[in-house]
């Protein structure tokens, strides 16, 4: 939609269109594999990665996934992409949204391809009445600090993340 | 089914049964406002909560909730509660647990109910597949916190969340 707002009696093969975000299907599971070991590259922790095509594929695009992938296009060049799903507050009473994942090639950043996604989001949560849209950021991306406050968000300090998993979990659950 | 743990040959009035957990229904939404409020008094978070009765019930028990809610119960009582939803893992390819909230009434503590909800919600985790079963904790609440470690939990230092709402979500959406 954002590409409408080029005018196309400016177009030309020098001028770079606007970002055009898109849902993901299942013909991308290969590109968002891509993208996943790029960004866990990104945030030196690629021995991390477990999934692969097939999980992909079982977890975002059959029966009724609760999670919801995008992306994102320049010029017709898949540049970047972002997965979310919906949260909750008990204190508002409302869902969220939630970023697990944004990625933006390093070779294509500074098109706006970033902002158009966390935008686009954006603009899902007010649709559907959210209370909030977070996002988790390692501490020492500054970078990326600037800019996600440069577009209104805070840090919410004060909160750290607990996790059960791997045995750990088996054994909390036969307790 | 904990319950059923309890021989009723040695069941008396002085002796209290196990934890049972039950899915919230839309008979519990006033409980469940008081479990909230109770908690984020707790919490020191009080004038936080806008949630009420009637957004409980629109967004936990109508249509196709995306957050669940549970009760536990002792000797028929309530005690406490719990609410999770799913989140993903781009990582493993796998759905996780979240949990947002998990309160136990004071009066009714050191009974086991904080971790029969848990261990509820892991087996919940387990079956489902998940990755992973996760929550935050306020870094103060050091009770919560040697609580949860002794149950398998790791903190995940490192990562700050970033939280946009109100009328900057609605900006953002805007840009």
């Amino acid at each position: 939609m954002i590409l409408c707002l080029v005018p196309e009696t400016i177009y030309t093969t020098n001028f770079m269109t606007a970002p055009f975000i898109r849902e993901a299907t299942l013909q991308d599971t290969a590109l968002i594999l891509d993208f996943i070991n790029a960004l866990a590259v990104y945030e030196k922790l690629a021995h991390e990665v477990e999934t692969n095509e097939q999980m992909i594929a079982e977890t975002l695009f059959w029966g009724n996934p609760k999670a919801h992938c995008l992306i994102c296009e320049i010029d017709g060049q898949p540049v970047g992409f972002a997965l979310y799903f919906f949260n909750y507050s008990t204190w508002k009473g409302r869902y969220g949204i939630y970023l697990e994942d944004l990625f933006v090639s390093p070779e294509h950043r500074g098109k706006g391809a970033g902002k158009a996604l966390l935008v686009h989001i954006a603009g899902i949560a007010v649709a559907n009445k959210c209370g909030r849209f977070e996002w988790s950021v390692l501490d020492w991306n500054t970078p990326s600090i600037e800019f996600y406050k440069s577009l209104g968000a805070r840090p919410m300090h004060g909160w750290d993340i607990y996790r059960v998993d791997g045995e750990a979990l088996e054994d909390l659950a036969n307790k």
